[in-house]
Formats: C-alpha cells, sequence, structure tokens
C-alpha cells in the first residue's frame, strides 16, 4: 500500500462548507413516543394543546366559595354571616367552581361560628381567586414549536394539555468503527505495541450527550478490504459512521482511500491543529468521518464536525461555549496557517486589578489529560504566529467560571504529596481545584514572577551556601512580598531497576558505558541537585548516557526505569515505591510552597494551608514512604 | 380533619440551614461500576493510573526511526543515504522505538531512493518526535480526584491509566409520592373535578438531571392513614422522600402532620414565591419534601432544597445560573417578606445604547407554561416592595444568552396566526425565538412606547374615522418611526355553543336575562369593538352577565364557552372552528404589525417579514378559516 499524502488541505471554514452546508443529507424520521419518555429529545412538528388547563374554572386557593353579589358592602365593620350549604360552600385549591357560585375567600378571611355558619368581613369581587378554563392552556394553543429540545417543564406543560404522545425526531444513528491492528480493548493484556482502544468511549459519550443513539463496531485490523467491506455493510443502517484513525499519512492509513472508493472524498486534511488529519466525505447521502487516532485531535474534530452534524439532523443550532477574556503571561507560538486549539488553566490574579490568566497546558494531541485538567481553550487565529505576552485573549470554557475563579494554581516543582493535597481539598470543599502544573523548581519560580500561579512548590539548593530555596526566593522574586510554608522534607536518590541488575552503587557509575540514564527537565530542582552532587563528585556529565533525555516528573523517571532500556534515573523514594523499584538515597532535602503574600489571605489558599496543618494530610504523606512531616505546615521565611 | 396553618413561617436562608446544613443526612454508599459506563458519575474516591500511558517509548509521527548520532552534521547541503532495516527502520505514530533507535524523522522529510534506502537531509536531535513512556499519565499519578462528575475525557483519561472499574457513589434513590384524590394518569378519561397528574413527570426529569435516581410510587388518595402507612413503608428503601400537594392549609393537607408523627417536621411553609407550601422534614436520617402541588411552586421548591440536597449527597456544589443584567420597564411590585420569583421574557432593545430587558410574565404559580416560556427568573428580594420602572435588574437565565439575544418579543394581541409565524420560524432558522406575550392591541402599543418589544400586533378600530390602527400608532407612538405591515384581515365575531342552543342572534341578545357572556380584557381590541358595536346599538353593557370577567386570548374564549356555562363571547373565527363551535359574524377587521424602524432592519425581523411574505405561511393561515390574506406582508403605513 502506497503512503497517501493530503489532498489540498482545506481551512476550517471551507471543510464545513463543503460538509455541514453542502453535501446532501438524508433527513431524520420521526416517531412518536411518550411525553413522559421524552426528555431531551426534540420535537418535529408543533405540539398543540388537546385539552385546555384547567378545564373547568377551579379556585385557586383554599377557602369558601360564594356569590359575589351576596357580598356586596360587607365589611370588616358590616360583616356578614353565610350559611353553608346555602350561600357558600368550602372548597380547596383546584376544586370546579360549582355554577351558582362566582368568587372565592381566602381560609385565612374566614371565620367559623358553628358547623353550619361562618362569618366574613369583606367583599368579594366576582371571579377573584378562580382560575378561569384555559388560564395556564387553551385548547388549540401551541405549548411547542418544531425544533425544540423538551425539559422538565416542558414535559408538564404537554400533560397539562392532554398531550400524552409527541413526535420527536429518531435519534441519529451513529456507527464508530475503531480501526488499527495495534489496539486491544480495555482490561485485555497489554504487549509492547498495544495500545488500548479508549477513543471510542470518549467519542460514544459525547455523541450520546449531542442526542445520537451509538453503536460501537469491533476493532477492525489494519486490513484494507475488511475494513472496506466492514463500512459498506454498514451504510443502509446507520446516519453517520466515524472511522478512528487510518486518515493520516502512514502506510496504514486507508480511511481517505476506502471513503474515496465507496463514495466521495471531501475533504482531507483541514488546517486545524489538533486535528488536522480528519477526513470527511459521503457515500450516498450518509456523511462518513475519518477521525484522527490521537485523543485530543479526534475531541476537536468532533466538536467542529460531527457535533453541528448530529445537531443539523436534529433541527438545532448548536450553541457556543461561553468565553471570557484573559492574559497571556507568555509568548504563544503557532504556525501560521494553521488554527491552533491550546488547551489552558486559568487562575484569577491581581495585577493593578483582579483579571484572568491563561497558563498553556502540554500541546501534544497525545496527551488526553491536557482535556482533563483544562479549564478552557484558546484559538490561536490561521494568520497569527501566536500572541506576545501580555496580550489578551479569549478562552472559551470547559468549566462554569464561578469554579475557575476559585482555581488555585500551583505551577511548579512535582511532588506526590501535592496530589494527597488536591484530592483532600476537593473532597472537603468540592468548588476548589488545586492544578498541579509540573514545570519543576525553577520554571515555578519564573512563573510567579510572570504572575502565572498563586502557589509554587520548590526544592532548590543554593550550591554556595547550601541553604535550600530561600536565596532563589530572594534573588528570583525580590520585588514580591512572599511567605515560605514548608511542605515535606524528602528523600532524593538514584532509581534504579528492582534487583538492581546493572549493579549501580552511586552517582559514579552513571558514567558507565553500559548505564542508560534517564533526567529531569532543566530548571528542576532535582536536575540542579543533580549537576551539584556530579560537580561535587568531578564527573563529567557528558559522558552519562541520556543525560539529555528529559521528563518533567519523579513518576516519569520511575515509569521510564521500570519498562524501557533506562537503568537509572534521580528522584524521590515515594516515587520509586510507587513502581516497586530499587531506591539508593543521596541526599534529604526540603520542599517549600511559596505564596504571595496578596494571595496568602484569600479564603481559598487559607483552606490550603488548614488541610497541609492537618494530621490527617501528614500522615497520608508519611504512608507514601521517604517523606519527613515533622516541619510541614511551619512558616520557614517571610519577605 | 382540623385545617392547619403554617407553623412559624421560615425565611429561605433559615429554611436551608436548618434543612440542608443542620439536620442529619445518611452518606450515600458508593459502587464499582465500568468506566465506560460512568458518564455524569461521581468519584467516590481518588483515581490514580495503573499503568503508564504511553506504556513503552513510541513514534509521535509517521516516519522512519534512526539513531541520532548517525544524523549528526547531516544538512540539505550534506544530506545522507541510509539503509532501511540497518540504519533506520519505518515507523508508524504509536509504534514503538525499537531499542536500538532514539529518534524519528517525518515522513515528509524522508527522501525515497529505491526499496532498500533512503536519504535524508537533517539531523535528527535525541529523542525527537518519541512520546516517553508516561508523556500523557504516569502509572500511579492521579488521574481525577474524589468529588468529580464525570465527562467524556475523563473517560478516555481513566481507560488510557490502564483503569477499567470506578469506584461512584450511588445514585441517591428518591421516591416522589404524588397525592390528590382529584388526580388521574395522563391519557385516563378525564370528568369535571379531575386534574392530570403532571406534577411527578417534571421533578422526575428533574432529579434524572441532578443525578438522582426516581421511582414513582402510584398517586395515593387524601387518606391519612393511606399516606402515612406507604410512606412509612418507603423510609427503608429510599434516600429521599417527596410528597406532592398536601402540603398547604387546606382540609386535606396531610403532609406536615404525617411527617410529624413519622419523624420531625423542620419547617412548613417559607417565605418565597412560588413555593410558600413547601414542608421540610425528616424521618430518622432520610429527608422528607413536602412538594407544592402547583407546578411552578414544586419546581422552585425542587431547586431550592432537592438540587442542593442531592447535590450535597454526591459530594458535589451546585453551580447558580448565570445571570445578565437588565432593565424593568414597568413598575413590579411584589409582597414586603417574601422573596418572590418573577418569570421573565429578555429582548435585547436599543434606547441610547443596546440592552437586555426584561418582560414579566404571568404571576400564577399553576401556570406551567410560564416556565416553558420564560428566558429567565427575577428574584425580588424579601425586603423590597419591588422595583420601579427602569430599574437595573439581575435576571437568572433559563436559556443560552447567545439565544436570548436573537430573542423577537411580540407583545400584543393574540392571534392565532401568530403561532403559526412562530413555528415556521423556528423550523427555519431554529435559533430565533418568537415570543408572544397576550396583553391586547392597547397593552402592545404601551409596550412598544415603553421599550418593551421588537413588534407588536394590533387590531384597533378608531371609532371616529372608521379607521383601523394608523391613528391609535400616530397617538400613542408619535416619538417614534415605526412601519405597519398587514399580518391578515380576519372575521370577527359571536362564538356560540355548538348548536346555539340558547338561540342567540345576535349583539342584542347578550343583555338577556339567561345569556352569560365572557368579555376580553381591557385594551383589547376585541373589547374596543365589542363597545364600538353595543354603542351603535345602543346596548347598556352594565345589564350584560359576564361582561366584567376578563380573558386574555380568543382561544380563552372559545375554551370558556364550550366547557363552562358561559353561553357566548366575541372572537375570532379561526379560535372558534378550533373548538367546534357555532360563529356569527359580526365584523372583518384589520391586523397589522408594527415595527419601529430602529429594529425593522434587523437580520432576525428580515427574515420574520420573510415568512410572512411567504406562499406557505398564507397558506396555512387560510386554513385556519375566518383569514383574507391578500395583504398580508403589504406595507400599511410608515411613518
Amino acid at each position: 500500500m502506497k503512503r497517501r499524502i493530503y489532498l489540498k488541505m482545506h481551512t476550517l471554514e471551507d471543510a464545513k462548507r463543503v460538509f455541514l452546508d453542502e453535501a446532501p443529507l438524508r433527513p431524520l424520521d420521526s416517531e412518536l413516543i411518550r411525553v413522559e419518555d421524552s426528555s431531551s429529545r426534540v420535537t418535529s412538528s408543533p405540539v398543540f394543546a388537546k385539552i385546555s388547563s384547567p378545564q373547568y374554572h377551579s379556585s385557586a386557593m383554599d377557602g369558601i366559595v360564594v356569590r359575589s353579589t351576596d357580598t356586596i358592602g360587607v365589611s370588616e365593620v358590616r360583616p356578614k354571616v353565610l350559611i353553608l350549604g346555602k350561600d357558600a360552600e368550602y372548597i380547596n385549591t383546584g376544586d370546579p367552581i360549582p355554577s351558582e357560585f362566582d368568587a372565592v375567600i381566602m381560609i385565612e378571611n374566614v371565620h367559623k361560628i358553628d358547623d353550619n355558619r361562618i362569618e366574613i368581613r369583606e367583599a368579594a369581587k366576582p371571579w377573584q381567586h378562580i382560575r378561569i378554563i384555559g388560564e395556564d392552556l387553551v385548547k388549540g394553543e401551541l405549548i411547542l414549536p418544531s425544533n425544540h429540545k423538551i425539559r422538565a417543564q416542558d414535559i408538564g406543560a404537554m400533560l397539562a394539555g392532554g398531550v400524552v404522545d409527541v413526535e420527536v425526531y429518531k435519534k441519529p444513528k451513529v456507527c464508530i468503527v475503531p480501526t488499527g491492528s495495534e489496539l486491544v480493548e480495555p482490561g485485555e493484556r497489554l504487549e509492547i505495541g498495544n495500545i488500548i482502544e479508549f477513543n471510542s468511549r470518549i467519542l460514544s459519550d459525547l455523541i450520546k450527550n449531542w442526542g445520537g443513539e451509538v453503536t460501537r463496531h469491533e476493532i477492525l485490523d489494519d486490513d484494507y478490504d475488511l475494513i472496506k467491506n466492514s463500512i459498506e455493510s454498514l451504510i443502509d443502517k446507520f446516519d453517520i459512521i466515524l472511522i478512528i484513525a487510518g486518515s493520516s499519512a502512514g502506510s496504514e492509513d486507508y480511511t481517505p482511500s476506502i471513503i474515496e472508493e465507496l463514495g466521495s472524498l471531501l475533504v482531507h486534511g483541514v488546517c486545524i491543529m489538533p486535528g488536522k488529519p480528519v477526513a470527511l466525505g459521503i457515500i450516498g447521502d450518509i456523511p462518513i468521518v475519518g477521525i484522527p487516532g490521537y485523543p485530543v485531535s479526534a475531541i476537536i474534530a468532533m466538536e467542529e464536525f460531527v457535533k453541528p452534524l448530529i445537531f443539523k439532523m436534529l433541527g438545532l443550532k448548536a450553541i457556543k461555549r461561553r468565553s471570557i477574556k484573559a492574559k497571556v503571561k507568555q509568548k504563544i507560538q503557532s504556525k501560521v496557517g494553521m488554527e491552533e486549539r491550546i488547551r489552558v488553566n486559568l487562575g484569577y490574579f491581581k495585577e493593578k486589578e483582579w483579571g484572568y490568566v491563561a497558563v498553556p497546558l502540554k500541546k501534544g494531541s497525545g496527551i488526553i489529560t491536557s482535556m482533563v485538567r483544562a479549564d478552557g481553550i484558546l484559538r490561536v487565529p490561521k494568520l497569527l504566529e501566536g500572541f506576545d505576552k501580555e496580550t489578551e485573549v479569549e478562552v472559551e470554557l470547559l468549566r462554569d467560571e464561578e469554579i475557575i475563579k476559585k482555581n488555585i494554581l500551583l505551577v511548579g516543582s512535582h511532588d506526590n504529596a501535592l496530589e494527597i493535597l488536591q484530592n483532600e481539598l476537593k473532597v472537603k470543599y468540592q468548588d476548589i481545584n488545586l492544578l498541579l502544573i509540573n514545570v519543576g523548581s525553577l520554571g515555578g519560580l519564573m512563573a510567579m514572577k510572570r504572575g502565572e500561579t498563586h502557589i509554587t512548590g520548590i526544592h532548590l539548593l543554593d550550591t554556595e551556601t547550601g541553604e535550600y530555596n530561600i536565596p532563589f526566593v530572594k534573588k528570583i522574586l525580590s520585588d514580591l512580598e512572599v511567605i515560605l510554608i514548608n511542605l515535606v522534607y524528602r528523600e532524593q536518590g538514584l532509581i534504579l531497576k528492582r534487583g538492581n541488575p546493572k549493579k549501580i552503587n552511586g552517582l559514579e557509575d552513571l558514567i558507565r558505558e553500559d548505564v542508560h540514564f534517564i533526567n529531569r527537565q532543566r530548571g528542576a530542582g532535582t536536575r540542579v541537585l543533580l549537576d551539584y552532587k556530579l560537580g561535587e563528585l568531578n564527573l563529567d556529565k557528558s559522558k552519562i548516557k541520556g543525560y539529555d533525555t528529559e521528563v518533567f516528573t519523579h513518576l516519569a523517571v520511575s515509569a521510564a526505569v521500570k519498562d524501557s532500556s533506562i537503568d537509572v534515573g534521580l528522584g524521590i523514594r515515594a516515587s520509586s515505591n510507587v513502581f516497586g523499584l530499587d531506591f539508593i538515597p543521596i541526599a534529604k532535602e526540603r520542599y517549600d510552597l511559596v505564596i504571595p503574600k496578596v494571595y496568602y489571605e484569600l479564603e481559598n489558599i487559607q483552606k490550603v494551608i488548614e488541610i497541609i496543618r492537618g494530621e490527617e494530610f501528614k500522615k497520608k504523606v508519611e504512608a507514601l514512604g521517604g517523606y519527613d512531616t515533622s516541619s510541614t505546615g511551619e512558616v520557614i521565611f517571610e519577605g
């Protein structure tokens, strides 16, 4: 099979026009369903009341029903006695008004004399406290127009109007076809080269939320004829077909060719990132979409093409996400000619005034967790090279603004204790999210200087004084008043494969020919520590194989040691423990939280400190191993 | 049974504190469910990755995998040939990196020489285009904290992290018990005095949307022991019990007494309107709520008490509805001491600047259609008597602002053709809502003068000149430039019971002793017409029985004639036809739409006019009977 290259790439607008506006589309059938079961369905014809509501003149109050003419002239000073069963009758809310009466007096204004007689002290206007026939709905009245998405109150109104069945559009039937010989089902045994097929489950949930009905096809191997024949057999049974993966330019990317053979390939490749390798086509009047295999690309392709398609079929307009204005505090680069979507976290920060700041998350379209963590999406228009720092941008929201405003950003060094903190906070205060962005200790201080984080976490050894953290804070955050609070003391050391097969005994062994190392990124406190220790021992770092291979967390170091050809890395004992690896201690270091005074007294931040100081938190952290919490929560420095 | 009066009425805050914060609450159990089925469920413990993703170093691109050291010094001017199978291998996105290689070159930059050899023209940095183990998720990493509501991307991330089952809170089990001897199920035969039980269906949908699981109990008659015994038998089986109706002060309102007998009645009566007659209690640690029987009151009681209760059980915080600022253009009265909730429509209007205006809908808590039609809810605080006109108020939104901004308000006279227009507009342009508010012709002109409507519909006969509409527009809207467009000509006449049992032959018969009339509200064009015709005939309107009974639409007149002791009303033929009633024509009148020039050119308004001028609309209107569309869409007047 030849690799295929993209047809002419389409702009997003062009692709939408060709696929959503111009391509033929088979209309959805309607069906009659019970009103009780119609929640979130969409009316396919107008709904008119079959009966009036109320169906008869009825009492709007608990009280007595009277003839208004009998009450003329009655007042506090001229009360009147009425005979029950003759001049008046007790009546409850909703009861029909007997035809001889025409007004209701509220029970609060009725004075009982005995079982047969009552006294009233005010006149009743004709028709007072009476709900006239049809007050709510009149037979023949329009209750709901066509193309209306049914809500709880609509169900109530239809039933009140005597409507028990309602005509709605059938749900668009969407078939999802995952392809790829490397795919295995969740829970199945994973071999090297296998990938868990989770994209179809994301798509499936999106489609259900948008009002479609999902059928998931079994995984198909990368076999041109197998995929082609399977798709062919689905055409008559579904309204939309989605093929996951195989739409890119690899040697086993068959989707565009198959669409072309069975129908028309309208678009292959769209100028959006993530989401570029999407394929859009029709077979007859059935839309078919090649969804990119990377999960973030898949979600974006779904939102740009499949959501509006389903909404169009259902006669609805898709509503844009809400957006807010935010500033970016670092230069954001983007490729000209591509409309980029950057996942960001958002925080509410104070400079001269309070306002939102957007902090970009990792870009990779394979990083599904970026969609889990993001607060919003920043679109970089096609013709921009990105944004300069301090630019005000528009961010589409993935969470409610009310929640986002309470976000606490913690951009800085990674530590397992922070995840415990994050979870404890969520359990105790459901609306406060602690967002952890791992950029290392120096990165954290720089983010704080830029005004991108409420808290940073650092463990930086000053190699001249041997002092931790404070010298760096004084230097980098010289024009900011901050408070340092100890989070933990922790053990750093060499993380080794279980049983230490390469017999590594210390840092001296890192320069051995047969030893592969994995490093932390520049600016990470752990890397600072490594360089300091290598210097002490006069070891030449250029001799270390893998010194330039960088990962961003302790856990990532451990994972690489556990499951790849890498033998050793430097990291904390807790992360070594997670993987059951061997560990040789190198240093005990202090990990502190830095909080600017302007945020320190905020209710949210105080809640964080309250949790850090609690016994529950310390106990859970100690249980990870390699931690000393004897100073946890103490103020280390103010200035 | 004695009528019971309210215990001390509680303020809303007090009632919430007593019921939601202070009362004991049995915690929900957790259950382990498949991640695939976990959409919208709430995690009850933190979710950590069981495996890393990717699980191995893998290619991030389609291309070739190489040793970076082999490529040192390679450039456009110093290309290098690599032997496939020795120096390089083809690789697809996601494939594992063989352990002898450490970099990927994109396929776009690979130049094929023959089947065994390729040429590269750039150096590869170590680890370029490689996804390192754990790039997305590292084993042991926190994927989701506790108390997190699961979304599509969360499902993807959990599966990517090797998590196939997730611990979530069990859905709160809510039992809804409708009570009332007058209730019948939807679709059952209705006798006078029967009411369709639709409240439980509204509640049911709300609870499902909030994350609860609903069981609907069969309808219980108003029988103290029956209700008490039924509730008693439900206590062990549910987490929340809702009793609909019987919580007020009528003679058959048993709910508060039953709660008191079985457990503790914490609150009876809350200072909100609608929603006052709510009863809140606990039986052991099971919350029990007496929900008012009027549907709007029921919805408000649900939102104030049951929604936060369910969210609390699930460990979530309920998010407030979004709100916007709007002006009111008429005085809004409210009872001091009660926190009132007023349903409003919203429109975007131009005065000096563009801004939202809130137009109140009918107040009655029995009017479920007010919840169908409303765009938002205006809260009048407890201690205010209401709002003066021109006050800026905060309105909680029931629809998306994007939709609301496109709303077209048509406050004015009612005509059946308007409902056709409303539906046609929705079918053709899904995001434009035409909101019909029936206040009669004069009411419509006054609303336009106040700046509360984009269009008004009028049919007003000037009794001096015999001319329709224009004299009123000139007088009332003297400082506004408007355009009049004809909607229809239509027949007005007497609407009579089928077969005309009272032998009514004309307006002269209205003053007969045995004839009961129903009138339209003051300011309605139909009432103006009636008074004019009565004057022509020198008939004394004080002799007409029911002259003071007012309803707001033609359909309401017809409904009253059809199904009550009322014999006759004045209205249009189309509405008489809906009910199959007899009709005696009295006049043919012109019904015009009035549109201020400032709105006339708006895209939305032009779409309305386009539909009115279309043949489809005219055909559908003619089919109603009694209409002449020969001038429909014509400009009648500009000035």
